[in-house]
């Protein structure tokens, strides 16, 4: 179904930016589990919005509240459903959006889906305030990964084509994820990260948005987990990151770069180390034939710029089937990239996870 | 699971590079069409190896023979059922493969899988002769989508970095899709087909090989269908795409180019042509917020230089924990992404059709 | 997933029995449905407790909130999600039947599947509570059946072994079902109601619990509906209908009794009325080959009685090893069939709807 | 999908009763596992026709044909394909079948759903032939659950109201399995059996036909297996089991008798045996709560009587929309119950290693 992601865990996601609540439902956890929900806090405040310039104004209070699914704080067996108020709305500012949909958003598409009774108010089903239960769900996995020795974590990588310092493709270890999360603006040159930051704010005063590129990494990640054809990691992964709004493009390893490359150049040898058997490079992003290698997993998504700006925009009426200028009003990140990094993470541990548990 | 893909029809894959046979289950198509054997025999021609100096050596006769599924040449709401027969294969060239895992390919992983029991010859299941069973489901569906009005079609977009011309994203139509498919190398212009084809006899002659980027557009599909997050058409294309050997990126319209744009370049303008929406440009590839604009679907993929490459390669012997040269003697494309086209075209029209009925 | 059902239309229940609220996400509805509430609450209010002398003493208050997919009352395409308080427990009650196992219940099988960490208190995840957010579920899928002239109905056919009289398998109408279901003690036969609240009422003062069956109906469904093999309708309703607490068999149309028939006398002869092809008898349940009839659909489900008696039981510690005598202290219905017969009906509506949307 | 059935393991059925060939193909089974050909072989006979007076005087070469999926004799990971050709089939039979449907088959209800395209050819893709390649698939099932210590045995329970002793339910083993599939009549008491044989020799003699019952048991099967709610063994069984043809009631331990006992009664109280937690008796088939018990598990199955019978049967001409006499000319058994046992066996099987491999 279009909200639920996962085979061995279930993570369903439900909500509208201004319905009463937000949240999600994650069928198959392990039992026995103690949930450390300051974590969980923490985790969901690195996607908050309000807390830099380059986010929208609009401030939420992302609490989660547990429904069912603990016991005494521990995982119990049950389905753990979980949701988050939604508070802090303008329903008004979107009214007149219902007529005119606004480029680059879903408001025309879904218009069609839905035969005009979607919710409009703040992107409804299709507003980046749903990633917020799916990086709850996401937190609980990332603390059952850690658990078994799995870390992942993911950066900026680029912002309007200002590239971050990548990770080491072969020597990525926990320590520099957390490094890296850790930080207000998720970067490893903070030199970058400056100059990033400056095009988002150039962007905000022409009334504009940019676009940008994360990166991530799970690291400890066992070898021969996944599946060969349709339900390899790549694709497991695939189907849930291209969830993530704005997502464009996708690649594992050296990716499109792979394509230029030759075959002596692209294949990772493989070698020992301490009698494990490693790959020398790792352009194949820790995964072959669907299946871990036992490397680092590596992938790098692609982020298009805010659809929302401030500048008139050409549109449509759709009702009286004319043109017609669109102004919006509300209030829009210039770049999602930086509050989208915990949402990355959070869908491929969701993945991850579930593809541990199968194994 | 594995090896099937789709949700209102299924298609299962079968079979080992040299098992009796490979072969494809289709559950759920709809009853009453009539299929074109000759069709679907000419598009398997297409990905057939041995025509072309850039293709292996191995000649394939990729005669699909119905089992189920058919009653008076037409579909009769079984499942339909075909095999492909194994026959020239030469196993004895693979057998020392077991303990010293190619670079670049499942070996090493499809032993930790599966246990050392994974059938090695030609690569098992991983093997890209599982394509042919994948493009003779694809070419049914491609049959139902043109009834329906629907026309999918791909080409070489690049090889080795020699990029040939792209698809118009706004005015490609059926024309366009049939005239660079009936082509033997698959390219818009030809000057840049000539210049990928030396590339390619370069990389042989080097006892090496090359990648490269397919592009794919799907015409006349309807606007409005598709489902958020996690079953958008994106995700779906994607679960699909990642299946195909090689593939290691994957980018809607724009793709990773949106990344470097602003908002106000990559947001498509609305405006209306004969009473239709349409949009200016075509940077979102079709599909916003999962479902489809009406406007081409656009997507690129990126495919790795064959790893199978002639020249001594740094492996390791598994059971004796120590470093080893490796040469491959087998017969394989030095680059494989011309043979691909009809594969990427087959999946993303299984893809489709599925999308399609269950609106 | 354990806790999910449905294809087109997928419902997840969520909750335990002591938990903070119990609850269900309903993805995949039709957009622009205007749910009536008051119905809803009325068909809540069917199975909700604490209304006859066959009852648990307990109250629940069942006020459904919803918490999302619906935007001026209509559903928007987003997945319905609702929750229901849980106000009244008392869970001190339970703490004691986590070392000692209640026969008939799934205390011991919750117990080794989930490693002591289930929520014992009011049986968790397990308990009969659980069927109030399958009612809503089920509720709002009755709404949709109903506008698309499909009517769902159900009746207690016999408890302790009182039978009350059957449907007519060929001739119920919606009337027969509306009439039904608007008792306090839904029979057909009053008559025979008396005697089976005699039956509970001896068995309540016995200390003990008793067990029946429910009859229930579809009316209107449309011929045609269905797939063969593992897919039809009969085992989409088997995978729904052994999920309600306490069912133990299940037949269709003439079920158990058709293995003593003749074909002759079993086989439904086909006619013609007004042009439509009906069946002279029924014995089919109005499906053949997994597949619709046209004729009103129909099925037996058999209710064990109310594992939780008052009586002292034998049992063991599982921490002690060594048996022990069980005295459960909480409020149970000496009989649950009653206030199970929503709980049928929804089950079924919920997987009527899922394949009518299907079609 | 309609001809799959499973999540960890997924079987897959293909064909018409008149098409090339039917079979299956099994995909996720562990690799590694040595398969008994010989065994397999045995298992297939057991269903197989034309052995006794009580079956169809079809011949059918049951050979399977392994196309994919194993390796020098052990699965390795790829999908199991397998296939049986049709050979002695008399397509002439049916064709007059396509505008009058038999009564109690499917003729009428394909016809609706494929729209006439159904192939008509020997009941198409719903003959019980289809249930070959599910008994090849349970005859692998079968082999891997005896490498875990589960055995799964069944007999034919009554036919036309005839009893047979049924299975002991607490203290079944697999030798009491063993002894009555080993049987060309499978049933526990020959006296009995000998009784069955006599009313399908009547029936026969009476050109009609009789239905049955038949008992399966699980023993071995290990505690703690199964999810509550939806996904629990009895939905799972339920699920596989209404796929066999015919089939048209199921019940799990005591069953619809259940129904009319007391709590008291039906309850199976715990105790202990050599440190293992038991049940006294075994009312609840070796489920509660959709999980096992440890003890055995047990459900009894309604077969209605074969509907193809000698004798004219009333039906209607669909193109003139007029009654007529119908007289069906093929070969069909009196009664499928005896043949179904191993079918039974297979679809259990399928289940509990489905649910095992998930554990």
């Amino acid at each position: 179904m279009s909200s639920q992601i996962g085979k061995n865990i279930t993570v369903s996601i439900f909500g509208q930016s201004h319905s009463q609540a937000i949240g999600a439902v994650i069928d198959g956890l392990p039992a026995g589990f103690a949930v450390d929900m300051e974590k969980v806090r923490a985790f969901l405040a690195r996607r908050a919005p309000g807390r830099a310039a380059y986010a929208t104004a609009r401030r939420e209070a992302d609490e989660p509240i547990i429904l069912s699914g603990l016991a005494e704080g521990k995982t119990c067996g049950a389905p753990l459903a979980m949701l988050i108020g939604n508070g802090d709305t303008r329903s008004k500012d979107y009214e007149k959006l219902r007529d005119v949909p606004r480029p680059g958003h879903a408001d025309f598409t879904a218009n069609l889906r839905y035969g005009g009774f979607q919710d409009v108010r703040g992107g409804g089903h299709f507003s980046g305030r749903l990633t917020a239960p799916l990086c709850f769900a996401g937190a609980i996995c990332l603390q059952m990964l850690e658990q078994r020795g799995v870390f992942v974590g993911a950066h900026i990588a680029s912002v309007a084509g200002v590239a971050d310092a990548p990770f080491d493709p072969v020597r990525v270890c926990p320590a520099d994820l957390q490094a890296v999360s850790a930080k207000p603006f998720a970067v490893i040159d903070d030199a970058a990260g400056a100059a990033m930051q400056e095009k988002i704010a150039q962007a905000k005063a022409d009334l504009d948005s940019v676009g940008g590129t994360i990166e991530c990494a799970a690291v400890g990640f066992p070898a021969g987990i996944g599946d060969p054809m349709f339900d390899g990691l790549e694709n497991r992964l695939a189907a849930a990151l291209f969830g993530i709004p704005a997502v464009k493009g996708l690649e594992f390893g050296a990716g499109f770069a792979a394509a230029e490359m030759r075959g002596s150049q692209n294949n990772d040898p493989f070698l020992l180390e301490e009698g494990r058997v490693l790959t020398k490079t790792n352009h194949a992003g820790g995964i072959l034939g669907g299946i871990s290698t036992g490397m680092p997993l590596l992938f790098h998504l692609a982020f298009k710029p805010t659809p929302s700006i401030a500048r008139a925009q050409d549109s449509v009426s759709l009702s009286r089937k004319k043109p017609e200028k669109l102004e919006i009003t509300g209030r829009h990140d210039p770049c999602i990239v930086p509050r989208a990094v915990p949402v990355v993470e959070a869908a491929a541990a969701i993945v991850l996870l579930d593809a541990l548990l199968g194994a």
